[in-house]
């Protein structure tokens, strides 16, 4: 049986994903058909939506045959709060081994920025002061990953195994080696009280959003960084310039997720020094690292196995 | 029978020294008499010296007791070089496992800034320029590690760990899990050859003196960096300024170490910006984590073990 593919993603990454999708089908025999104009496709042939919100936005309601929903970000919350979603169509997010490898890597260096104080040392070394003071290390550190789906446990576990002393905190209990698990709303003061560098990896869900607001942030300890590289609305703007600005409240914060991305040019954020602004730049798919897993995705439903990685539509993640 | 032990090691440290050994001792009911003052100290007393380049210089030849020489640096070069040497007297190098989670840290912090472009972000975010690009991937990137001992081959783990394609290179072959193995004089070429990042990290001895030169810098690919957290003479100053000037050069430079530090205020690394320049922060030893190191030699010599980490005179090393 051979599927019909509506990519709805960005034009910008199309051709990468034209390429990727259709080399790997033929390296596996897979019988593809990719379509990529959801308004002059033949609906009643589409079988498969590949989603990314930066696409355009087709009426979901009219394809008839649809079976599944692979989004292409490892955030699907702009897909499930869509009015037009089809009864019983299952959502996979994506879970891109690309994604989680360049996650680990932009949280691995945002936090040993943050731990090996390399701003001060670029300031030492621009204004030409020779200052030695070791810095601390890490096992004298502690880091919070908030949030233990696959790309925080990846984070979390990286980061233990670097040496620092790892807290996580999750909705639900999770055992993680050597991450200290704090599960469950009641425990997340405690949580935040422990971490010197908090790294915000939740999904945003209606239980997520605006979390991190003026009471949370007031948790963390005095001079504590905040990193976030999830989405912006998981974090109050304008209690981080708050906190950002009390004697004994944040020391920095390091965000690759905005409200409004890009961040507009008028945002307070670009005023405060202390805030390193990336953009979004972490989580991002990788057609090369992310079409295997879409192909294994159709393969299963070839074959009448359920799709990994959905999407539960009472958490919404 | 009890041990008498002289510092000469800093000033500045004697403090944190003292009480590290004094408390370790005790806890272990190790007899210890402290002595650190090599003037006014009953020369024939001392069993053993604690060597640190940075401290007073005492007359070797002054101690006829002297059983052993144990180094509070990791590099003994300043010590093995000493023309007052007494013959036969074992001098043993630290190994600091404190002195090794910091160097590892620092080196994948240098690491993770070069491979993540957190300069260029620096830039934008100054600049207010919202430019997603997403950095490679580790995988896709060869990080060099030139020197394999306690601290190289603890640094080109941590990098394998990461995902990072990893090269060593060492005077005789060494199998590291994840590392690919480049032995031997012959072999520095094409080692260089692969470092996109370059961590140097080999002790200084007569072989290494030099030995990254304007010949063998030009062996790096174009655009590489070199990070060097060994020893200052190990890189050639004016060929490292001369291959960043070539337009086919090298892209950037992390200098922990030069041939005199702290770095001179008029030193030309102070006027290239694409030179970060840190202040011997990477190598520490603290005595927290190294006096424990310290006292199980101690006990060694007691009863009359050999000590570990023992300085081949033939390597210097």
């Amino acid at each position: 049986m051979a599927l019909t593919v509506l990519y709805a993603g960005s034009e910008a990454e199309r051709d990468d994903w034209r390429s990727a999708l259709a080399q790997g089908a033929d390296a596996r025999g897979m019988e593809l058909t990719l379509v990529f104009d959801p308004e002059t496709v033949a609906a009643e042939t589409v079988d498969v939506l590949l989603f990314a919100p930066d696409g355009p936005v087709p009426d979901l309601r009219r394809f008839p045959r649809l079976a599944a929903i692979q989004s292409l970000w490892a955030g699907v919350e702009t897909i499930v709060t869509r009015p037009d979603l089809p009864p019983g169509v299952p959502i996979a997010r994506m879970v891109d081994p690309g994604m989680t490898e360049a996650m680990v890597e932009y949280v691995l260096g945002a936090v040993m920025r943050v731990h090996l104080g390399h701003d001060r040392l670029l300031d030492q070394r621009r204004d030409r002061v020779w200052r030695p003071i070791a810095p601390p290390l890490a096992r004298d550190r502690t880091v919070g990953v908030m949030g233990l789906g696959v790309l925080g446990a990846a984070c979390a576990q990286a980061l233990a195994r670097l040496g620092f002393d790892v807290a996580g905190w999750s909705r639900r209990p999770r055992i993680l080696d050597g991450v200290e698990s704090h599960a469950g709303i009641a425990a997340l003061p405690g949580f935040l009280a422990r971490s010197e560098i908090l790294v915000i990896l939740t999904p945003l869900t209606e239980q997520t959003r605006g979390l991190m607001d003026a009471e949370m942030l007031a948790k963390l300890p005095a001079g504590a960084h905040v990193i976030n590289v999830a989405r912006g609305p998981i974090l109050d703007d304008a209690a981080l310039l708050d906190a950002l600005a009390r004697p004994d409240g944040l020391g920095g914060a390091t965000l690759d997720v905005f409200d409004v991305e890009p961040l507009p040019d008028d945002h307070r954020f670009w005023d405060e020094p202390r805030i390193m602004i990336t953009p979004h730049i972490a989580s991002v798919s990788r057609p090369e690292t992310a079409a295997p897993v879409v192909l294994d995705q159709l393969d299963r439903l070839q074959r009448g196995e359920p799709l990994r990685h959905l999407v539960d539509p009472d958490s919404g993640y």
